[in-house]
């Protein structure tokens, strides 16, 4: 048996949305949507269509979606975009230390070469963010907030709506990554108030290499890709028709799956978790379970190393990570569990385990079963285990 | 009948194709490369072999590919890339005015925003470079030379591997936007000897949404996309692996068919070409003739608007352009025509016929056969038509 949960890495394709997709790799409905003709005129229309499809979704206009590569790009096109469109105003932003790399990354990347000050604030024992911290770290220079809306290790969701607000008292852009947010929490883009908001298809069962991004109307901000006018020239390059019909899809079926699937995966979540911290003695949840999103759970268990764990139950054919699959390789313990003051040992004997709309009750129960006797042998080999509490 | 001959805008997905790309829609092939189990290890596997296919038709290391996605992102990648990370060396570049707008796009933004300083060089009436121009240009202070290796709306190719000579005696980099010549000519990046070659999937029939780029070995540039490690740390986001399978299998096809689909396509334009010229009097080919990629031909035919004509072609079901796609909407007539000297009005009425694996004869024929008398009709509405010379 294969189990697959590892959903905040990536997701399955729905089939729903395969269906979809698959006719746009036929011989007959490939037209480039700016040409002319009518193989142009065909691509242009599904082009709109799925651009409704998330618009609706999201409680914006179609005109403020535009599509894109991935998540990565559309953090680094919010960020460099506001930044360069803004340097007469100031060159300071804030953001967190528990954001996704592509945030960091380009904050970094505008430190070093663009002379960008970066405030990235911290985050409790619980991995939650005081709107208040926003409103202090606010300088006069400050031209961009950059908070993610879900946090992809811990689940843990950030008060962007209050965010806002002060942000624009302030006169100051917000942009968030909403990609470990969509689909797990309801996201109304609208009603956060947020100046530019990035998404990504991967993470909502559509194909890799599809995102996007809401731009409010008159939040001007440079582009990253220049070229031809694609995407009401915000974004060159021949846009991903497959990607786009699919990433549409995805819309429309969280918007009639969603209030079924956050209950049913809620539940299993919390079957398992609390299966996990009521069988293994010395584990941890890490992350406000108060303020986390439906799907996953990091949970730390002492004494065994995260990476024999994970290898034991790949071995299993078991799914699960460590932490973000974008930060994969580096050997380094997460930096969002660091940011909410755990310890590098509890770190490394830390593990990510994502729920979806695929997850199954046989899946949580075979888990839980594999995992107690797992981690039991691992810990006999611990020479510092204390042995299970009495 | 339904006849598509705008292969230069974009390709028809090939069957071959679509069936290696197919499973990666299903629900058991989506694992993130950059995941530790085994899910992860199945897609970092096709990743390799995609690469690898990539790699084995261009004669360079696997490790020099990095995928993106598309060709625009790959040329804005490789000059801003190249500008941020010699910046010190100076901000010069060079170009030439008949680049896809990717390039100049991504050159007037350095220009505005960066203070870089642009050489725009010049054509001959046939469309074609002389190296000598790029030799006369360089300055001290060149950081880079990005130019096309064939022009998308005349077809004709540009001597890259002398100018790279030139560039490197004078220790400048050099830049090839490959897109509209692979698959029409043979490319041998090794052999041209360039730094930077960047390609599209959805021109070599592939589906949309999937670039990639060559860095020869040492060439440091700036990355365009910052975050996670993915691509040797060259372009962060997650790996559109379905796109990825494409294109590998695209190379592959190339590779197997080139020199075939070379002969007859080349065959067909030269039918259709002739058959133009032979048939309708005051017509004339756009570019050099001797130095042209086998699909292509740019056509004017004078004394018609090339929109009436492409809209009675689309009315019969036939798709051509009047020039790239990329700058659909502009109502300026081509600025590649524009710097071969043509006239507004001649370039206004100009088609571009791009042939590709999927033209028959049959096809052919029946262009040319609805053509004649089309272009007839519509030369009689105009005023100023002197009427069929004698």
């Amino acid at each position: 048996m294969k189990i697959y949960m590892d959903y905040n890495a990536t997701t399955p394709v729905d089939p729903r949305i395969a269906e979809v997709a698959i006719p746009y790799l036929k011989k007959d409905s490939f037209g480039n949507p700016s040409s002319f003709h009518n193989y142009g005129r065909m691509a242009r229309k599904v082009l709109t269509e799925a651009r409704e499809k998330v618009a609706e979704y999201l409680s914006v206009d179609p005109e403020t979606i535009s599509f894109n590569g991935s998540g990565s790009e559309g953090d680094n096109h919010a960020i460099k975009g506001a930044f360069f469109s803004r340097k007469d105003k100031g060159h300071h932003i804030i953001t967190t230390k528990v954001e996704h790399s592509a945030v960091l990354g380009t904050c970094d990347w505008l430190e070093k070469n663009e002379n960008a000050e970066i405030t990235y604030l911290g985050v409790d024992e619980g991995g939650c963010l005081d709107p208040q911290q926003v409103a202090d770290a606010i300088r006069d220079d400050t031209v961009l907030v950059t908070i993610m809306m879900a946090n992809n290790e811990t689940g843990v969701i950030f008060p962007i709506k209050e965010i806002v607000e002060i942000c624009h008292q302030r006169g100051v852009l917000v942009h968030t990554d909403g990609v470990q947010a969509l689909g797990k929490i309801p996201v109304d883009v609208n009603d956060l108030g947020v100046d530019l908001f990035s998404f990504a298809g991967h993470k909502i069962y559509a194909p890799k290499g599809i995102g996007g991004m809401y731009i409010r109307p008159g939040c001007e901000i440079q582009n990253l890709l220049h070229g031809g006018h694609q995407e009401y020239g915000l974004r060159a390059g021949t846009e991903n028709i497959l990607g786009i019909v699919a990433i549409g899809e995805a819309f429309r079926l969280i918007q009639e799956d969603f209030a079924e699937d956050e209950k049913r995966i809620s539940r299993l979540r919390d079957k398992l978790e609390n299966g996990i911290l009521e069988t293994i003695p010395y584990t941890k949840v890490n992350g406000n379970k108060e303020k986390r999103v439906c799907n996953t759970s990091n949970i730390t268990i002492e004494f065994i190393e995260g990476e024999a764990l994970l290898l034991a139950l790949d071995m299993e054919g078991i799914a699960v990570s460590s932490g973000s699959a974008c930060t994969t390789g580096s050997t380094d313990p997460s930096h969002v569990l660091a940011a909410m003051g755990v310890p590098p040992e509890r770190a490394r004997a830390s593990l990510r385990i994502s729920l979806g709309r695929f997850t199954t009750e046989e899946e949580v129960d075979v888990v839980l079963e594999k995992l107690v006797p797992m981690v039991s042998r691992l810990r006999s080999f611990s020479p510092i285990y204390p042995g299970d509490p009495k």
